[in-house]
């Protein structure tokens, strides 16, 4: 976390990366990162893709969609605040609200490991109805595979959604402007921090309950209310650290966050401490940084206020001078660090 | 299959169902549709998802767009004709061209096994690449997870997809009418067989070919040249059988199908026999079954045929009297026999 930015090039000892696919690759740092650049992105070559956005914007019909993909793979299944089944219907609306999409259609694909108890899986798919009906979108397709017994973990679960983006709406990383504050709708770490300690038997189990939830309501809020938003991501694998990181190399801008300013729970914050894990690199499921222009910052904050899964918002920095593609880190002590990507994986199936 | 249609319901020994998922609930038989109308589709109420069809046709923006996913879980990973990546490409297409639509974007969500070899990650990245350009798609959007060694088998995909569908076009089972003729667009099991010689190290492998193919053009041209196209279903698990019974049963028609009409490779034929199986519910991957109001049977033939993919084009059937929901199989020696779906599952884990 304070190495230098190119740490992961010029690492005497790095990870073992080449001949296979490593757990690390799914953890949301530097690896994930080069399987995505070095592999999956060139295999695919297009431009939506290249974006690297929470969704594709693509055009349809005259006008534009949204669509996203995500699997949850999380271990385990429940955890206090939410299961694999909320987990899999926000974080698909999540990411359509990122792109300036008003979430409509869900799917759901379905890999049920040989003897899941029905009983689990009628929970799950319970709490995806909920969560569906709540946001207020349909699951309209699906697909149900089962594989052999040891070859799963129970279910995985794939949400792919579809948006609608009014026409002329414009929020990606590319829009973010130097001046920008920068904002973040609640306090951070709470979801992979709930699932640690359910994974650990950490005695603090309960008393820190996920995040998730979905946030199209907020973001449509926000936009009805005037607000002109640059661009919205939302924070899952790897945490707000991992979001920053990578707008501010998409864009190649400085950005400059006051470290006492970003909200983390107490509980939060002492269980980080007992794992030695930094809540700025740990999971949220319910939380999203905003990019605003200056003038907006404070109307900003006060419509998400409004909405009980933001009204800790906070704003925690600015969009400095473009051209480093750093996120510099101002500590309470006055001191400046680097923020980076961890190399490999530091929770491994938090989503 | 000569089962009294209502045998699973009946059958003093049925397979246990009731406390845990079973293999033979991914593979495509009664189990399936059970898990699916007992449990999946209770669960996630609504119109759309009732219907069954290959995909959602939802309202969008004025017009009407296409929603499908699949999940891809076939063993081994890669097989004569094709690998994991083409199907997961070709399976989404044609569930959308199944509803009449112009397939236009893919998602990509990827759940790697820890130690899958970067060299076959790259081989099926490519064929994904491969298979949508050559179908005119993009891959948009994507995801991916990595799980722990033993908990997956070394790749499975999701593939969701979007597509357009033209202002008053409707083909889903509900517009199926009495006197439609039934056509098959090529020799049925190529795909499920292939797989099968692969797995069991048969030695008739490589002389089958899996079937695997995009069927949208074939689909597009059809609907160009003024067929009057009333029902589309892309034959996968459970092949042409369990797409007749499905189609049958929810429309409550009885379908009349020739034995001897129905096309079959003779390679195929043979590897059928030699493992016990019977064509007719065998997976295929780039075939689909077409019900048209006779007068355009000829002319859909005859388009069909312009294809490579679908140059077996055949008249199998006729829809007859509504009210029974029954897919009677008209054999070479003139007996009639009920067609129904296996219980279970016969070859898991085919797509």
């Amino acid at each position: 976390m304070t190495s230098p930015p190119n740490f992961p090039d010029t690492c005497p000892v790095p990870i073992a990366e080449g001949d296979v696919v490593l757990l690390a690759h799914g953890g949301g740092g530097r690896l994930t990162r080069r399987l995505i650049d070095r592999m999956i992105v060139p295999a695919f070559d297009n431009e939506l893709l290249r974006r690297l956005h929470d969704g594709a914007v693509a055009p349809f019909a005259g006008g534009h969609l949204a669509f996203t993909t995500d699997s949850f793979v999380v271990r385990p299944l429940e955890f206090p605040g939410g299961d694999i089944g909320t987990l899999a219907v926000n974080g698909t609306i999540n990411d359509l609200a990122c792109c300036g999409a008003v979430p409509l259609y869900l799917s759901c694909g379905l890999i049920l490991e040989e003897g899941l108890p029905m009983s689990t899986l009628e929970r799950i798919l319970q709490s995806m109805r909920n969560a569906a009906a709540a946001a207020g979108v349909e699951i309209v397709t699906g697909d149900t595979k089962v594989v052999d017994r040891g070859k799963g973990d129970q279910i995985y679960i794939n949400t792919a959604g579809i948006g609608q983006v009014p026409t002329g709406r414009e929020i990606d990383p590319r829009q973010i402007r130097e001046g920008d504050a920068i904002l973040v709708s609640g306090d951070i770490g709470r979801h992979g921090m709930a699932v640690m300690a359910v994974r650990e038997g950490l005695e603090f189990e309960g008393s820190i309950t996920s995040d998730c939830a979905a946030l199209h309501r907020v973001v449509g809020d926000l936009l009805d209310d005037g607000v002109e938003v640059h661009c919205l991501r939302d924070l899952t694998r790897g945490g707000l650290a991992a979001a920053l990181v990578e707008l501010a190399e998409s864009g190649g801008f400085r950005f400059t966050i006051e470290e006492a300013d970003v909200p983390v729970d107490e509980a939060v914050r002492g269980a980080s401490e007992i794992l030695g894990l930094d809540p700025l690199h740990v999971a949220c499921e319910g939380r999203l940084v905003a990019f605003v222009p200056e003038p907006y910052a404070e109307r900003a904050l006060a419509v998400m206020k409004r909405h009980e899964s933001s009204r800790m918002a906070r704003r925690i920095g600015t969009v400095a001078a473009p051209g480093s593609g750093l996120v510099v880190l101002r500590t309470a002590m006055g001191t400046e660090r680097i923020l980076d990507l961890p190399l490999g994986e530091l929770l491994p199936r938090i989503c």
